[in-house]
């Protein structure tokens, strides 16, 4: 078990001490949960009461906080706490997880592939024709690449995901298990019988650099063009994003959200989990949507926030939400009014 | 890269030229975003407008469109303008990606599975005990067939998707990567003490000719007998079908739709995504909901249209909606009739 | 084919035969749809009638049951149909499907990995470093298991599942194709260009015994700490646990149900297919949530049931669904009212 003390935690965020020095911690844990030896910090004043019951051994806090009673902890003051705290979880991810490294086998590089140095292939990874592979790109087991991907340097793709021929993936980029990259859209031409004939997708997907794709999410190919997610986009799991559509950069999406076919979506959007989104249509920059929201045309307007389904603005929906409550109660008053006015 | 002269296009499609017929195409493109060297279709009057500024070298047009201005592009006159790109976009699909052919290694394959000619057979891929394959089966890396599943002439399973023991895949069926087929439905049976028996479930799942499965899509083997997906279904991507559910020939459901266990669904119905439909009933002939809505009970009438949740029929959903959007002025209003009758 | 007459599964029930024990069957099925051989169970009072009309040739009736007419089939008494047939069926599956047993190559087990008797390994299969598994644990082909898991004792990971490192894993687990379990919970710190900087996801995830987990289902690991799925909790297909989630024991939930992260859900609820709860609440024990509810805040109401989206008790949802439904009717007698009244 490694150990820190608050000194040298201090030391390395370029804090300052405020308590014992000497005091020691082997782990980190939310302010309201920690016990004896381990870090936490308080970012959020939400949360300033856990300071003075914590078992933490150290806090982390902003420079101009000031307690208002004892504290147990020794606090080390920083500019931003919570970037503190995430520069440090990252330093302990450093630490514990040691980067994977060479080519494990079974697995199967097709001969025309290539690679820049630093590359980890896992046991039954596959590598199609053509692929063309950065600096430090790490394929776990079971990861299929079909023929003709590029991927970009300090790419991650882990345990199993799938990404169909042609595709690009630019660099530190990162693609959890079971996602499916850039299968064919849902594209079938009906026939005079009713039934349908395929459309050949011939398109592909472009993930930009700094995406993040989650579990079991699906993003298809484009029938023709490109299906593209921008820099820096977030995509929780068990998404859906059909053939065509653009995700704006920094956009980022809870679970299941999903979004129909040729839709483009501004930057620095948020959608809330279970959301759905049309088909064909344009939602503007930084556009909020809840969970569960159902879109169904375009949203002009930056910054809108929202709610329900079919969604309209968040407020707007509330008060409305508020008397669908009370129905029968307006319903009642209604009758009752209703029979005052007969009775005349 | 491979060029073909609007002459040799219309040979192709038996249509006629209208314009130069050297000028050469070797890509195909939407005709909103078609530069040189392109070629694009016209079928829907709706964007008829692109016709005078697209950038394309060659359009498809209907054999009665007549252009009401100059038009810069080879037009090619044809019985039917979609049909004829769809048809155009196989050929230019089956030139660009070459059919996968042989086994590669390594892969395993049970000493009692047989299959006719054509096999493709990925590497990692897993073939159990007595599959049966017919001719030109494709079956990428990473697959897992269980032991005695059947599979028909022409099906194509990308790489990793999933098929549990016994179950029967009809000819010319796709399954996209991901997707599963034959896992356990949901089968518990309450105890006393408020846990829960697992019941075995030993039945199938049967896809017929022509379905299309999406990626990470989930179809339930039946707890006994078949869940059955009648010819020339297609599933969009992460939907999920429950055990024993059967689903009618030619239906088509968008992405992120559920039917729970035991439900009928009719021919030729199409559901939008996200849409969700209770256990235990029948759902007609070509029945249409919207996306999200939800179907709490049996839908007798054929042809149908639902919104909402519970879904109902969706003029009257869309004008109650309407007043939904309302209430707060609704019950202002009722608030000042209330005031006027209590004055008197 | 095996056949078994009426007497030796009267035998082994311990029942009672009515008609002939002679009488053979080879299969189950559904009283509904039973034919000659097969063996139904009837259970619930509301399938009655079909016992006069099955093709079964023997049905398992409750000790208490007195037919009303003449019935074909044998029957055979038990104190608890529903549950003798539950254990016929698992006595089925036991002689139809063979316990997969031994290491199938070519797999991966890294040297350092540990495991008991009764291992079943597929092909393709990948064990990572410090890996520890019990007795009789069955690990299907191409399934991933990361560095330092632990697995109990008759767990079983069905063909491709994919567990990150460092999760645990109890007795009696089952694992459904593609479902991934401790892939990076959604931790982004917005940094002051509103691009978002990853926080690294520390934490495990906990499947504790006689837990079962869907196809293509997520359990994201905690970003510190743990994300539990307590003792005989069932998640079907498709869903999606949050970030540091605490599942209650025996609770089950639906496919494509979805909980966001820091939720902590009591012991014994049920929630339909589609439901969302949001982040960072509480819901109490035996919480039944309907088909697509949506939950925002906790719930403290032992046994509460809820309807909607956002969601509140099932019975006021339903009344003012019904008045949702009329509120165009409601709209015009307002308007009615308000001429009279303005008549005046």
């Amino acid at each position: 078990m490694i150990q820190f003390s608050a000194e040298q935690v201090a030391e390395v965020l370029q804090g300052t001490v405020v308590g014992n020095p000497e005091v020691k911690v082997h782990t980190v844990a939310k302010i309201e949960e920690a016990t004896q030896g381990a870090l936490a910090f308080l970012a959020n004043p939400k949360y300033k009461d856990y300071l003075y019951t914590t078992g933490a051994s150290i806090v982390l806090v902003n420079n101009d906080f000031k307690p208002e009673k004892e504290v147990q902890a020794t606090l080390i003051k920083v500019p931003d706490a919570y970037q503190a705290f995430a520069s440090l979880m990252e330093m302990v991810a450093e630490a514990l997880y040691e980067k994977k490294n060479g080519i494990e086998q079974p697995s199967f590089m097709h001969e025309t592939a290539t690679h820049g140095e630093g590359l980890y292939l896992g046991a039954f990874a596959y590598i199609g024709k053509n692929v063309k592979m950065g600096k430090n790109v790490k394929i776990y087991p079971q990861v299929y690449i079909g023929d003709n991907v590029k991927i970009g340097d300090d790419t991650i793709l882990y345990a199993g995901c799938k990404i169909y021929h042609d595709c690009v993936l630019g660099s530190n980029v990162t693609i959890h298990s079971g996602a499916v990259i850039g299968a064919d859209g849902f594209g079938f031409a009906p026939t005079d019988t009713a039934n349908y004939k395929k459309i050949p997708q011939i398109g592909n997907v472009i993930l930009e650099d700094f995406v993040e794709i989650g579990s079991n999410t699906t993003v298809d190919r484009a029938t023709m063009g490109h299906t593209i997610i921008r820099k820096g986009a977030k995509l929780d799991n068990l998404i859906q994003i059909g053939h065509n559509v653009e995700v704006g950069e920094s956009t980022v999406m809870a679970a299941q959200a999903g979004v129909a076919g040729s839709t483009k979506i501004g930057r620095n959007c948020m959608f809330g989990g279970q959301a759905g989104i049309t088909g064909h249509i344009t939602v503007a920059d930084e556009v909020k949507l809840t969970a569960k929201a159902g879109v169904l045309s375009s949203i002009e307007e930056k910054g809108a926030i929202l709610m329900g389904a079919p969604a309209f603005n968040i407020s707007d929906f509330r008060k409305s939400y508020v008397y669908f409550r009370k129905l029968p109660e307006l319903e009642s008053r209604l009758r009752s009014i209703e029979k005052k006015t007969q009775d005349k």
